[in-house]
């Protein structure tokens, strides 16, 4: 694996699941793995779950683990080709990335979207800068409109708790929110669940809130949540704002979150959200402290997850 | 010891000194006790001594600390139960801790006081939570109402110095400063002195700037500093804000910062502080310059009171 | 060597130019000398290059590195002697650095002008102050008036670059910028290069931008910048304020930005810049990515400086 910004950079998924629960049985398995290597792990904005199990998947390989938050620790950096740079910004990719690239032996970004502007944001100009120059594989730790490490951990997830024979039935239910969020992890768990093949899966959203069509097709969407919830297995739970009108919120139906009332037309379906949830808005209490939340054990596998993918892109580090 | 937050937690407190007495001859000697252990320092709250000496700590048992800001790192935690988190908050601590808790072996919390609402305050609400939910030891870097790691380096400290047969005479006084500061350190130092029992214990303090009674239950309390200061072995001097009308600045009197003059009174006592101190605001120049001030040294076995607590604490973590 | 705040701390620039290729040879060649050592890395600016190539050099010796960001992590330090400390900071040197002085074996720091006060600026008072309350050895990551890590960085890429039997020409040229910059670079680029005395060396740069005349003594010093260019084999552009009236931006000409066509007067020369480079305002895109810049070596090669210099401070530390 070069790098790891979306499904696309993995050619065998269940293999890198597998790989990813081997850790999670012994995590430190591989303990000499990435012994003298250093990851660079570069914040544009925030994080705790990425960031942490990044560190603590890291150190499980024996790689040391830098952390570097641009903007806050250090510089403003500039994208664009060509820029004239009499702004705000204050150094290129161009000039940062390369030497990054010699600091460290795998460099991961952080890169959020701005939606101001979908062309631009889904163009993820700022993660392919990085690839393009750093000359050293990149891991996504959520980019512009992708959360790679975070779906890997939810195909793990959704294999650890389901063990029949059949197809699972799963579904992604967009929910409310008071502020607008990236479409990343909605579009990057379609990718995924498509590219996986091994389940149906329904897409249910209010009108105006389309998830990106490179991602989702394979998918069958509906605006009728009831609708698609019917027997489901599990329901991923999340919010992203408005996807043609771009990164906006027009509805914002309560309606749509879940409660324990709607789970009942499921499967006794697992309940799946990435965090951070805003309780008692995208979703409530009586689902999140029941039994049948899934979501600690979910962001707790993030770690295997990162460790698995590390322990790939150290294959493809120098010497 | 499953959580230190204050010293109720402790069983034996001169043995928890010895232990701390025998890393600093021998920092090293137990640098394989935390091998493979992670620790979480999570700061709600900005920190240097703290935050250092425990890092120092941490690494002397071959433990692994990760630092983390909230706030600044990451996310704004929602601490009251059946929120609905429409505002500021983006995650709760029912859904953070859990995953910290797996992430890490012991969770380290500093947390400051609103100092609005002093029942909040004195409720301990976020460490309690964390302890609740983390299902991990909990180690407070400094909670609303306590400072435990400083009170057990305090009693440390005094007793380097002091090795004649009788009771040493401590006390604690209340000083200026511009700032309204939490009452954590008075309160802790005084909750430790009284639990420890082998001491003559003077608070004093200008009216209006009670500590909680819960922790100097045992100690003499007088608004006559002069007339507390008489014949002590040991002046911790320290600000805090009152305590009735909670949280405020009334009385700023210079005249209750300590000066060689003052000294003067005491048996040669030693000078003590937490640190960060306001010069020639709270203390004078003169006096921490002078030879009895003992707040370097004070702060420096900060390293070996944090390197015990944590011995105890890597007990009780799993597998 | 003591401590490493300028040229003057270095009795053999040679020699210490070898150890840090030495070092670039074979990173790991030393790799127990730090052994069990800590090296604070105390920031009170921003940084990326200084801060990330430290943290790796201090890795490659088998020293661990603790970065604390004062002021965001941390507190506000006072410098001033005798201050009545009831202003915004909120905690002196004089305290803090014999603490930080025993939680380390080496300690870093770095610190910017304000550009407000020339005189304050050029007493150096804040990396001082450290010296004189640390008790361990100080090494410089930039301090208001100098920037040895940097310069040691730039003789080290020079060496590498020049291999004839006769002297190089080096030429420092002024460039312009948005923003009012520290003459540090310039100031210790310059007194490196006269202190070596192995190259002519010619400063180039606009009325009213003088550097410190105890820096650039011994070199030829022109407002001419054609005439400077003539014959260079080494062209490092950087910008600075202007010195008399101190720290201000006046002329900002954009025909001072090194272009192609300038390069043409000089022997081939390698362009070298200690970067973040505003693109397009101090340098231009051709010149950048063109084949006579080696910027992104001369940044690489800051990992080997600084672990050079670490090497030698590791003998002056305690036990």
């Amino acid at each position: 694996m070069r790098n790891f910004i979306s499904v696309e950079d993995v050619q065998d998924i269940n293999g890198l699941v597998r790989k990813a629960l081997d850790f999670k049985a012994d995590p430190l398995k591989n303990k000499q793995a990435g012994a003298g290597k250093r990851i660079g792990l570069i914040f544009l904005n925030p994080s705790m779950r990425t960031r942490l199990s990044t560190q603590v998947a890291a150190a499980n390989l024996g790689m040391e683990a830098i952390v570097f938050n641009v903007g806050q620790d250090g510089w403003t950096l500039e994208f664009e080709e060509e820029a004239i740079m009499s702004g705000n910004t204050v150094e290129h990719v161009k000039d940062a990335a390369p030497i990054l690239g010699n600091y460290f032996d795998i460099l991961a970004i952080r890169t959020f979207p701005s939606l101001q502007n979908k062309a631009d944001d889904y163009s993820e100009l700022y993660i392919k800068q990085f690839i393009k120059y750093a000359g050293i594989p990149v891991l996504s730790l959520e980019s512009a409109t992708l959360h790679p490490l975070q779906s890997l951990t939810d195909i793990l997830t959704i294999q650890e708790h389901f063990k029949e024979k059949r197809r699972p039935k799963i579904v992604l239910t967009w929910a409310p929110h008071v502020k607008a969020l990236p479409q990343c992890v909605g579009n990057s768990f379609s990718q995924w669940v498509n590219a996986w093949g091994e389940a149906d899966f329904v897409i249910t959203h209010p009108e105006d809130y389309e998830l990106d069509k490179q991602f989702t097709q394979g998918a069958s969407i509906t605006h009728d949540q009831d609708y698609a919830l019917r027997d489901a297995d599990f329901v991923y739970v999340k919010n992203w704002s408005t996807y043609n009108d771009y990164g906006r919120i027009y509805c914002n139906d309560p309606a749509w979150m879940l409660t324990n009332e709607k789970l009942l037309k499921t499967n006794h379906a697992k309940v799946m959200h990435c965090l951070p949830v805003r309780r008692n808005v995208e979703l409530s209490d009586e689902i999140l402290d029941g039994a049948n939340s899934i979501v600690t054990q979910q962001a707790s596998n993030r770690v295997w997850a990162a460790q698995a993918v590390l322990s790939e892109l150290l294959k493809n580090t120098k010497g």
